[in-house]
């Protein structure tokens, strides 16, 4: 695993809420980098969420990122903020930073305090570990109910020299557009200059993070963060911005495929590709429409080829079609035409690829050149025993 | 069970798809009877309701209603069409109405045409029947995966004389808004003029099965008649018009109550109250985001005071509100006031209400006059048993 020059990465155990395992982490770069965030748009914000929005407004440059897990500082109130702050200041302190430099985020419980004598501990011990951890650590540092870590790196060459993107990330339930409980951090030694690199991020996060789904719900803590550091002597200009933009984008559709692996309970992904929309907004409304529909959800959970549900969801998603010009397309095989289904024997042709984790569903609306793609995750029994028994 | 005067049942084994078990049923008005339809939203719409929407639109009478489970005669093309024209003629018929007379509707299966020398063989015994099955037999036959059957009446005084109001429905999954997968079917015996029956009928329609949801999910089937025969020689004029409408829409609202509570695979009926918004619209908005999230369904399964949850959900909803405004109660108790948990002790004082099936979820929004009242069921194992394995 390839990590971009210029970082180094801390990770303890400050038992903010869990006992036995690394709960904050720390990404430090040793060069100011241009920074970039992406967060939730639930009107319920978390206190890092509302701090690291301001500080990013106020100034496209950062040092470092923080998480921690077990707590997510949300509907916290006015203490929640002052406490924001000064976390930022007991580890800017410790790690020779100001506090201004150091982006915020966390995730777990909602409507708790921060205990600020664990975080007064863990200032020093999380500045000793600076660069004794590394990219994969901090990865597991944030999970919570995530059944696997998520990181992705890639080395790309810029002008014949080597640029390294390197991508963590932590979500499980609530994936969703717009950031939902999901936590990622994207970061690279290429140097691009502020306002390009904030164009670059937002146009990844809007081609990955936000075209996947678990369960549509949104959080309030949901944040991505993007630092570029140019410790690899490499600038990005406008003739090489195409390669970047390619390569941050790849980076971040694979990071958010496995969000969506990862879904809480989640068997399948589910590709979904509308085509032939009046628009691209009446893709997505379409691609959200079946992403979202439980008995669509249970059915690829339950290997069912079961048209029925798709159209019917389709049907009730408000994308302006002809239903006789509906083709529904699953794995390859055609289920549906000149509104009936086709003739195939799908369920057969089907079994064997309804055994994979992936299903591609082609939708094609036959309304115009719209188009959308959205994975999603199936509806399990498994989803309903972490989610029906979180809090005790 | 009081029946309405001048209606006769007819139920049979007419083997469609089920075999030993009644699947066909139908209802015949001795009296020509003021008619009225609520038909599913879905573009995809079964060959029944394209049929019976042509035929209310040209004359709002009728003198029966004929409902076959099994095979729900949806996305069939023109055969369907053409195969459900013939049913009606058959079943009219055999016993001496007119095909035109007879509202169709028809639940299960989608995608298959009818065997149609199953209807030709059923016809008679339809017939011959008649008069012999009651309310109750036809609330049965109507059935597909629901877990009980579901009937109400009631007797109400208009002008110092009875009048009977019954309703039957069946429905279970994918109840939601604007008729999802439901058939339900709704008759009195007072004598209402067509204009003012359809106003009446959508008017309860609209605060009763419109305001239900399961799992979000509509179907290409759903369908609600009102038949009003004036048996009873009591009509309903402008001045009683209020009563009679009260008791249309208690009717209904008992019936839709029951449709939550047979909710597939639920066990909580969560009464979401929203107060306080810009507009009813608004008020919707959040309502159905809250009752549509996954998250918030499996929390009331779990018997989990989550107010996290509902107040992620709020926040996505698109309802316009200042969060530090919102106030959560639940069954009682209030959870969240100005932007944070309250302190109460919810969970202890809680687990008693929990644990029953009503749960009245009470927001506020501050923010305006907007109101509305949505019954939601709960996300279960059982949910994702039934609909992980339907047609297998």
């Amino acid at each position: 695993m390839n990590t971009p020059k210029g970082y180094r990465f801390s990770t303890i155990e400050a038992n903010l809420k869990y006992s036995g395992r690394k709960d904050l982490g720390l990404i430090v770069s040793d060069l100011p980098a241009a920074a970039a965030g992406v967060f939730t748009t639930n009107k319920f914000q978390a206190a890092p969420v509302v701090m690291a929005k301001s500080m990013l407004d106020t100034r496209p440059f950062a040092r470092a990122v923080m998480i921690n897990a077990g707590n997510a500082n949300a509907c916290t109130g006015e203490q929640g903020l002052t406490n924001c702050r000064r976390t930022m200041e007991l580890v800017a302190d410790a790690v020779g930073l100001m506090p201004e430099e150091i982006l915020p985020a966390s995730t777990g419980v909602i409507g708790m305090q921060f205990n600020m004598a664990k975080w007064e501990a863990a200032a020093a011990p999380l500045a000793a570990d600076l660069g004794k951890s590394t990219a994969e650590d901090f990865s597991r540092t944030i999970m919570t109910t995530d059944a696997f870590n998520k990181i992705v790196s890639r080395t790309v060459e810029i002008e014949g020299k080597p640029v390294t993107l390197l991508a963590v990330a932590k979500g499980a339930g609530m994936i969703c557009p717009n950031m939902a409980t999901m936590l990622a951090v994207f970061i690279t030694d290429a140097a691009v200059e502020p306002a390009m690199w904030q164009k670059i991020f937002r146009a990844g996060v809007d081609e990955s993070f936000n075209r996947v789904t678990v369960d549509g719900d949104t959080s309030t803590n949901d944040t991505v963060f993007g630092l570029a550091n140019g410790a690899s002597g490499v600038t990005v200009t406008e003739a090489t911005r195409p390669a970047m933009q390619e390569a941050v984008t790849a980076v971040m559709r694979e990071i958010a495929y496995k969000l969506v692996q990862d879904g809480e309970g989640a068997t399948k992904v589910i590709h979904i590709n509308v085509t032939g929309a009046q628009s691209k907004e009446d893709a997505e409304l379409a691609a959200r429409t079946v992403g979202h529909s439980p008995l669509v959800k249970t059915a690829m959970y339950g290997r069912d080829a079961n048209w029925g549900r798709i159209v019917a969801a389709l049907g009730r998603s408000g994308a302006q079609f002809d239903p006789d010009d509906v083709v529904v397309t699953m794995c390859g095989v055609e289920l549906f035409r000149n509104g009936q289904p086709t003739d195939a024997d799908f369920d057969t042709m089907l079994e064997p690829y309804l055994k994979e984790v992936d299903i591609v569903l082609d939708i094609e609306l036959g309304h115009g050149d719209g188009a959308y793609t959205l994975l999603a995750s199936d509806l399990t029994h498994k989803y309903i025993d972490i989610n029906a028994d979180y809090r005790s």
